[in-house]
């Protein structure tokens, strides 16, 4: 990526936008190569993200320069840091945490995992194998709020660009999810017809779906009802166990969550309002 | 077919009944071409299709036999009627029923649409094209119990054996439904999440989603929760509008409940609490 | 769309095109919706498809304005003919045709099926329903040269801007592909691994195969080489015999024309040397 | 498992083999769960999978006691080694053994991985972490037939029940394949249409295929074309570089080689001559 540069824009929609764009760019000597926009005509927003053959002299000027070009209240991004730092929260499972930790083993992931932070002790072994750091605290005999500032302050002298939860599975306050708005992302199974409550996957069964999905998030105050960013199923049938249905479950959740991933990780997520633009 | 024996039957679980069953076929001379079989543990239900090369010399006979040797209270079918006759109840959009007929039509269906009842009259000329009764009973100006007796009442002189709702758009009360106990088929638009009320397209396009599905079901007193036939999803993504996603939802309705009527024509759909056993 | 202009340019690439085009279309007042461009690198090429919100005065100089402005040799279409003229050729099966023709009749197609051709007259109840006109030009007892020429004369009298090979199972020779350049579209079975000659579904059962796909393509003078639109896969298992895999096929060929066809009706279809591209 | 019975049988079909073989199973105190059975007719062979609840008493006896009922020449095996031993032979590509290891970690493997052979030594460090042998056997300055020696004798001391070719990029001779029939795995890229000679990926790039595959298969004389165990796709469009291709290629070679392994772990696989059925 070295001899390309990498625009995010969003600001409100008007007239001219990709020309006022596309000029400035080219004043700084730049050849847009893709161009990805979107206008969310209800919010009146506009979003692109441009790749450009070759840099320019100098990304603050250009930075500026878009700025003072486009209506006023535009965000400017020009080569956003290209190695994300993730902290991954876990609790027990490990199908999630597995498939992230051996992308990063073999440098597929383009992200740095900072550290590994889990609610039990299970995962330690398999994550000190590959020299990342472990941290267990536990959430028992403290309060909801004591158990999040641990978690925070040990997250935050790794200083992650994003906090992946790989199935952790305690519920987060709002006052820890507003500290890093639109910077948590959530695997959680999902349903066609959805179930709510204890026991999806028995409740499922029960009903006899012959779908089994999954659903990549952004966190917010609103618990699993954050922006979606990837979603997959797999087929079952009568004759999976609830068992079954349970390791089709983690499959499709260990692959939504690692498509969702590699999107953040490469800048190709934006968020407007409750959903999110993803230019794959 | 004509030179296959098909045999359904279901009874409570008990040891040795496929010695059971495979003794008494062969007695009758039937060499078992594929035999299906599943146990619902938690209900204690056996279940079982067998395909059989040949047929018995008297099939009256062997139904008896089998029932008199499995556990009281089996329910023994040998060759169901091939031809099932379907009557459509649609309300204004065409794509499913457009699918059920050409595949009517061309003999692909493996079934007889006896008739089509809309409760507007719009396809009513497509319908018609084909030689197929058309019958317009409109829901206004009369209660729902009077509705439903004339639909009951028109769908009853063609003797179907099952009521296909392909996209019929009026909720059908407990007592309508009651008559026709495991006859009644629906597709029913499904998302990841789920979204109730009214306007689903718009509240998924609203939540973001990136899969739109459907689900075709039985028909049960609790409203779009009964056992479920099939399911499935097509990708969508941010720049699809409500319209985009309700063309989507089209497509993958159309396309399960094609899949769920193939499944019930050829006897492979079996009804157990609130699931089906589908042996594909 | 008739509040809506839609500008298709390819040239060769260079840059700063796209500050050029998007400023020659703000200074015809026109503000741009989506933008979908793509480099071939290999080629040199540059192509775009902009929707922009508006009408501009005058078509024909905002076309030379854009025109002069970019690189010698490029193309630019405004506003396509948005209602495209179909001509089908069907040999005897009916699964594409059927879905084609109730697309077409319920208005779902955009776009005008204006004649079917038949090398068999099989097809000729069915699509007389639908008021459509059905040539039967018999392939046999003449050269192929006078079966194409016919074929050629008939469809011609209807000026269709493409022809759809619905499952015409006649080989078309170059002399007769030359004639409509990017203009026929063909629908293809597909395996992997794929299988060349007679009887490839009872091939692919003979490998056991757990795919049956199937391609759209452009037609080149390569048979079943040109660009392709579309593909697809239905999954198939060792119980599927001969007769069940080419009707999964036969689905899967439905399909994926349906699909193409709405991606070229919709002018969003490009062709790059011998690849597509398709902005979704 | 510890209380369920196993069995597998293939044999010549005939008539009334159900009947004997549930007989039999009875006898034995054994209740059948489930039966999956197939006949190859074109083969005349028949296959059967049988689940039982419970254990016989003496499984040598069952197994005589079957094998004499049968057609002469059945094979029937009654419990089958429940753990696998897998020996994986690698080249420098991560992505397969990488998902392999971290299963067998876990314990959802269902299968012991005893060793690993690399004709290059890359994927020592990752192997070593998790303390399974790293045998490095060097391809160079030596024939194909001592290269095949050194890892037939690497390979045998650790007893394996099954060859895995996780990526490994040497065409193995017939006589090494005929030491170990039915008992080499493979995962292979598979394109539709199908790319023969090098640089698949490119080839699929420039014909712009719109599907990436990949396909599962036992290894036999003829390069490539042993009985396919499992395949799968991933969408891919024109915006796809070749490398953006081979990602997508390895996202689903992983999960297609996972998928045949488990497949061939729990006994759900049999060949019958170049096919395999599947009792998935």
């Amino acid at each position: 990526m070295t001899n390309q540069t990498l625009i995010l824009i969003q600001c409100r929609d008007a007239v001219g936008l990709v020309a006022t764009i596309s000029n400035t760019v080219a004043n700084h000597g730049l050849n847009i190569v893709t161009m990805r926009e979107y206008v969310d005509e209800a919010a009146n927003r506009f979003y692109v993200r441009i790749v450009c053959a070759g840099q320019a002299e100098d990304n603050d000027r250009l930075t500026a320069d878009l700025t003072v070009a486009l209506p006023e209240g535009a965000t400017v991004v020009v080569n956003p840091p290209e190695q994300k730092r993730l902290a991954i929260l876990v609790t027990k499972e490990h199908h999630c945490l597995g498939d992230i930790i051996v992308r990063h083993f073999f440098n597929t992931l383009d992200a740095k995992v900072c550290c590994v932070v889990g609610n039990y002790d299970t995962l330690r072994a398999f994550t000190e194998r590959f020299d990342i750091p472990f941290h267990h605290i536990s959430h028992e005999s403290k309060s909801k709020e004591q158990f999040e500032e641990e978690v925070a302050e040990t997250v935050e002298t790794y200083q992650p660009d994003y906090l992946v939860l790989a199935k952790f599975m305690r519920i987060l306050s709002s006052d820890f999810v507003s500290r890093y708005p639109g910077r948590i992302i959530n695997i959680h199974h999902s349903f066609l017809p959805a179930f709510i409550g204890a026991n999806p996957y028995k409740q499922a069964h029960e009903r006899g779906v012959k779908l089994i999905g999954a659903t990549a998030h952004f966190v917010t105050d609103d618990l699993d009802q954050g922006p979606i960013i990837a979603q997959d199923i797999k087929p079952v049938n009568h004759s999976f166990t609830v068992k079954d249905m349970v390791r089709a479950g983690k499959e499709v959740e260990k692959s939504v969550l690692s498509k969702a991933l590699r999107m953040v990780i490469e800048d190709r997520v934006i968020i407007t309002g409750n959903r999110t633009v993803v230019f794959e």
